[in-house]
């Protein structure tokens, strides 16, 4: 049996990255993908290793022929074509943030504009290795996380969940992410000439929209909010986060205990051994994430966490949410990872 | 006493280039720079290490402050200008494309718009280790070489001069060059994830543009038009243009002599020693030019010219044009080039 | 029935490569892999992606425990091991250059010592799109070909073999590498630092070593030595060959069409259409060749040929070998390859 | 008058550079350069741009031709000659990690070797712009800092000096750096396909060598040691560092006055305006420093520190140092920078 699929927004990186995931799943069809500014063209003429599909525009979409639309699209424009898609019966994985944040007045306040379809929130928060896997098994709609995020709640919700954090302290996320995060529309900052040689920092502090999905997940796993401080930084590569977070804990037996146990079992989550770090060279074009944990101090432990902004980040997780929601492998069409050297 | 300088079109990476010259060059001050889509910011906003001046529209530029005009600008807007500008007695050095072609019917082939402003055609063509530069010296007005063009006439000219290729035989460069070339218009192609891990080619044959530019030299200089076989590629780095000449001479001495005699006492143009080979990190952010000959049979002569496109390419050539305009040491502002690696 | 495999040089980049498409490859095992100056680790601790294989010094191989033995070595290292395999009855895919040029004298002046068991020679040269496939499927022993080699090659033969070239016309291949060519034991002039920013031609005209492979192929294709010219230039990219051969031919429609039947029904090599022009994303990270034609004039013909100098200029394509070897599909472990952006 | 130098070690990067700026400054003249492994050749076949020095051993220097000589050597290579040096009247610029720790003990402790030359001990540290540049202007010899540490320090500093941390917190400093802080010397882990497209800390917490130096001036000025939390990362980009300083600070608006404070009126330290954030492009091939600040809760504030790891971080920082200690005027060779892009 096979699960048909449509893949809206499918020219930019995590619609790219989607498609070239879903060729090789073998249980699924892609019937159509869309673009408004490419409809009418082949997806092969944006992309030199994409399929010959044909891109038609959103409206066009035939929701009839699908069993479930991956939505990459931007925010405000996904949730309406979500709502209109399980109208009609259809599932839906939701790329974009428009479903991630419970608040519909949280949305507004980070995104600047009114959320246009409260009545389809809360939708389950898909990170499986952290969340209640038995409400996406179940869920209609998946809202599937930010890069950023997922990289710093890897980190961070092991120790939470457990009650581990010094209370009062901050908890410091120090993110480096590649330039794949940023989109595929032209801009000035991420043309190649402004990237190359440099590095910077960015919205640091608590001004990035992910510290609001973020700390909803802290929030929902027992911390106060507030305690976030979030530095994103652009990295001069083309994909993968590092997240380097700095915990201060009241035991760090403990803490690290914690990691071991939370991801003992999953095939993604590479827990590096003593003395190894990890790098975007243990994740990069794989669904991984490798976490390495460095105590420094009784109290003060650092926390790195690699991930593929495009993968883990978002498309291979995207996958991981659908396996789930059929009832499929949760590892179908991600594992075995191609081999070899990065 | 100060030259007193107009730029227009101070935004673009040729522009930024300038003005950093400028900046050091002891004889001028920048009075003014113009910007269309920037036009009231500063052009410090735009470029971290730019300096804090102040962007006006072209159209409200006062050419009666101005002693010489720069103009950095796409071509069929730079013609007009300069048109302005030498009416009111204002010199000028053109960056764009549009006063290289003295004829305007070529113009039209090429850039697939009429000439604006044929009235002003021929203009001399500035490169002075080249062509004449006593007209140069007395012009109010210069054609600023292509960044191509100056990377493959520097390496056919001193043959094509002496006579020495080889009749009917082609001349062919195979030509690359760093993503700054493009511009710093937002494009898709120039995006940061699009170029890194890159590499290819683009308009070879005979369909890039600047095939005319240097056909038009090479004809002056005695060859038939059509024997230019160019081919360039898009390299994964900011700055920089190997042109490779594969040239089948008809006496190999001449020919390594007519290359020492052309360039013999020109500062910018380092004729490299037997056995090493032109590399950009030669001439990344210095005026200079490396070229290094190679001989592989008794007709076969490889010429590697290297050059900074934004630099002898484009901003640092203008400024050597300049100063021949003004009767001031060609250099000045130039040299010393700074040291150190790359 | 699983085949049981050792490879010889496995901390290298083709080494590396090569145990990363084995170990999807559903019909071997891997069962040693040496190292002479990583013996007693684990590859997992030279590379965060290899598997967990235990290094052995080639001295220890066990022989008789497999029926193939990759050898990626230093040229010199690999013939005396090539000749203990045969001898024991263990197939070879040979990735070094020792067993590449039939004559035991052209391998003396190239590589400047006496080639070390002259009586393996010659062994069929495996570029199964190019040459005698039935060769390659019988044979015990198989010389894989370079990176650059196979790159030119497949732009060269399709002409050499229908007699296109125009009599006494240089051919001229003008050829792009990443640096990951240049191997990973550590040099000056593959840091990090020397490279980046960085561009240069090296060895050319007539002075790098493929040339001598290249040059038996094309003489064993009808056309008479001394003729290629061949210019490498090391690109700031980690992988991937953009060859650029500039053939001037007798008949154009002809050379089009020797193209299009050298490769119909070939599902590595990618014929691109007209107007779209070969570059490293086609290729990179696959065993796939891109190739594409631009006719210039009625004589002068631009090939140009992409290829993964690891891949199908190393690993892929000794898998491929391999295949025919053992009677295996020529594709197994090879497609489908994986999708998304590069 | 011409003061005469010899720079010890002028192969590797910062000595490159170091000369490159030495070539440039109006007062000085290199007599001499060394190198062990490159004597009898000339500088400029090491490094395309360098001039042609002829390199000679560092046992043959004669120090009676030369006032100053610049240490741009390993470890435990520098001190020695620094000692010999000083003994022949000679004063010392030394670049290395030799001459930084007051304690011996200490050194010993990070360095794993007794230090050869106590007896020279302590040695004023020379960041101008934080340390007493008295003793800078009477020393006879200057411990030149670190690239992390100077870039540390630069944002730690100003609030330790005004006692405004909060008690008890750790001060953590998440730093990254380009590849040529790890040097010239042919290593895997520099090699250019290592770093391209990846990312990662090392020796982080406690466990990098420029924690002894940079806690050694924070214990000076006031913090108990202990409580630094220095974690390096490597950055796939040439040249350039930033360094993330999270600080908890009893008062805001006394913190970012302290900044304001220890700076005004430093011709290399650019303190941005609000709303800007420190990046390599402010500072890359210039000797600046560019410092943000932002303030993210009541306690804790962010300061971003942008240098290049090569000149404020080494070489253009000796040479401010060696201004001083010459009564040069302090910016004499450094400033005006290059304009342009970076």
């Amino acid at each position: 049996m096979t699960i048909n699929i449509g893949v809206f927004g499918a020219t930019g990186y995590t619609g790219l990255e989607l498609i070239g995931i879903l060729e090789n799943h073998p249980g699924v069809e892609v019937i159509f993908a869309t673009s408004e500014s490419s409809a009418g063209k082949s997806l092969r003429e944006l992309s030199p290793r994409a399929p010959d599909l044909f891109l038609i525009p959103s409206a066009e979409a035939p929701f009839d022929q699908i069993d479930c639309a991956f939505l990459c699209l931007p925010h405000t424009r996904s949730a309406p074509i979500a709502a209109k898609a399980l109208t009609q019966g259809v599932k839906v994985v939701d790329l974009s943030a428009d479903l991630r944040l419970d608040d519909p007045a949280v949305y507004e306040q980070w995104y600047k504009v009114a959320h246009s379809n409260p009545e389809l929130l809360p939708v389950p928060y898909g990170i499986p290795e952290l969340f209640e896997r038995e409400k996406l098994m179940k869920a209609a709609c998946i809202a599937n996380p930010g890069c950023y995020a997922t990289a710093a709640l890897l980190g961070i919700i092991p120790l939470a969940s457990s009650d581990l954090f010094l209370p009062g302290t901050p908890i410091i996320v120090d993110a480096k992410s590649g330039v794949s995060g940023a989109g595929r529309t032209p801009k000035s900052h991420t043309l190649f000439c402004e990237v190359y040689g440099n590095f910077y920092p960015y919205a640091i502090g608590r001004a990035h929209r992910h510290v609001s999905e973020i700390e909803q997940e802290m929030v929902r796993a027992g911390l106060e909010a507030g305690r976030l401080i979030f530095s994103p930084h652009l990295l001069p590569t083309d994909r993968g986060i590092i997240a380097t977070v700095y915990a201060q804990v009241s035991d760090m037996e403990a803490a690290l205990e914690a990691f071991a146990g939370q991801f003992v079992g999953e095939p993604l989550i590479h827990l590096l051994p003593e003395g190894e770090l990890a790098s975007l060279a243990h994740v990069t074009r794989t669904p991984l994430a490798a976490i390495s944990l460095t105590p420094v101090t009784d109290s003060l432990l650092i926390v790195s966490v690699a991930i593929d902004n495009l993968l883990k980040g978002a498309s291979s997780q995207a996958v991981q949410n659908f396996n789930l929601m059929f009832g499929l492998d949760e590892m179908l069409g991600l594992l075995p990872v191609r081999g070899g050297i990065a």
